[in-house]
């Protein structure tokens, strides 16, 4: 199963989504409408709707949590929290780019703080994840592939790239491995550290 | 003195710029566009140029350093490096948003890495600052104000905040003080650790 996450935020849902055969969708908060929008309904609504017709969230939704607006955590959290534990292949989160600079941090916390659940962030340039272990790397419709050292001690190697490394020191803000690209189907070995990695258009 | 650094990306600058009576403007790549776009001049202009007309870069720019493509800092890194020491209240970067991801986080990086040269990114929704210090928080046109830890062991306490806090300890990729709110001029006091402060609209 494919689970796919609408959040609130500057919508490039509508644009980008495509239907799976075996999928979740679950809208947070305002990102509810967008989901109502296409016409679908959501497996699954979360947040606080305080900027929602609550009527038509419950409509739209096969089933609704409302939280209160002042919580410890945000409403995506929330929503990775009710959903993680599921058998998926992975989880995507549209509309989380573009807008409140803010709003993409809190967004990058969560795909770190829960990189074990395969979380990516997608809009109409950018696919973004979390990777920790050795991983091959498909060449795909992307053409610059970037990597950002999360934690300290990350030793990485890259095949198949531009730019290949061997046993490279990625220290964390280290700018080294940006606008690299693959030439062909890749590899890349990491000791068990969390890298960000943004496949760019 | 305010150094004003354009990078290629989504186009904000133009929108954005308003002069100042003492203010440096610097072109970097692409980002020299929107300053010829203008009409104005640019104080210096840095990069490798390979998507622009160099002829026409040099008749916009008082002063142009041209680098190779292939080099191991980012133009923008390039950039700060060469005005970083000149006497300046602070440096604000356009363009630095929207778009290309990967660029965002390297932006971010140069951000954390030179943060001592009181570096701002703006756009029109958001601006993006590096505070280590005690500070004074002015309120402004900004409705939100976002604070995530960069360094372990940063402890915070927040006076004239709808939420405030006393010596809390802002764990490293901890969304607790997403969307806080100024509701007075206030004051930001934290113990010597680089924090990121996103105010938005």
């Amino acid at each position: 199963m494919i689970i796919k996450i609408v959040v609130a935020g500057e919508n490039q849902f509508t644009r980008l989504y495509q239907p799976d055969a075996d999928e979740m969708l679950v809208g947070v908060d305002g990102g509810i409408n967008y989901i109502i929008q296409m016409g679908l309904t959501a497996d699954l609504g979360i947040g606080d709707f305080d900027s929602c017709n609550i009527e038509e969230v419950v409509m739209a939704c096969s089933k609704v949590k409302v939280f209160p607006k002042e919580k410890e955590k945000s409403d995506l959290e929330l929503a990775i929290l009710e959903v993680k534990d599921l058998h998926h292949e992975k989880i995507v989160i549209y509309n989380g780019t573009g807008g409140r600079l803010d709003h993409f941090i809190a967004i990058l916390n969560v795909l770190i703080k829960y990189s074990e659940a395969n979380i990516e962030v997608v809009d109409e340039h950018n696919l973004m994840r979390i990777i920790s272990q050795p991983t091959k790397l498909v060449k795909r419709d992307y053409k610059y592939f970037s990597l950002f050292a999360l934690e300290e001690g990350t030793i990485i190697s890259l095949q198949g790239f531009k730019y290949p490394l061997t046993n490279y020191h990625l220290a964390i803000h280290d700018n080294l491995c940006l606008s690299n690209e693959l030439v062909e189907d890749g590899f890349l070995e990491v000791n068990n550290k969390k890298i960000l990695v943004i496949e760019s258009k």
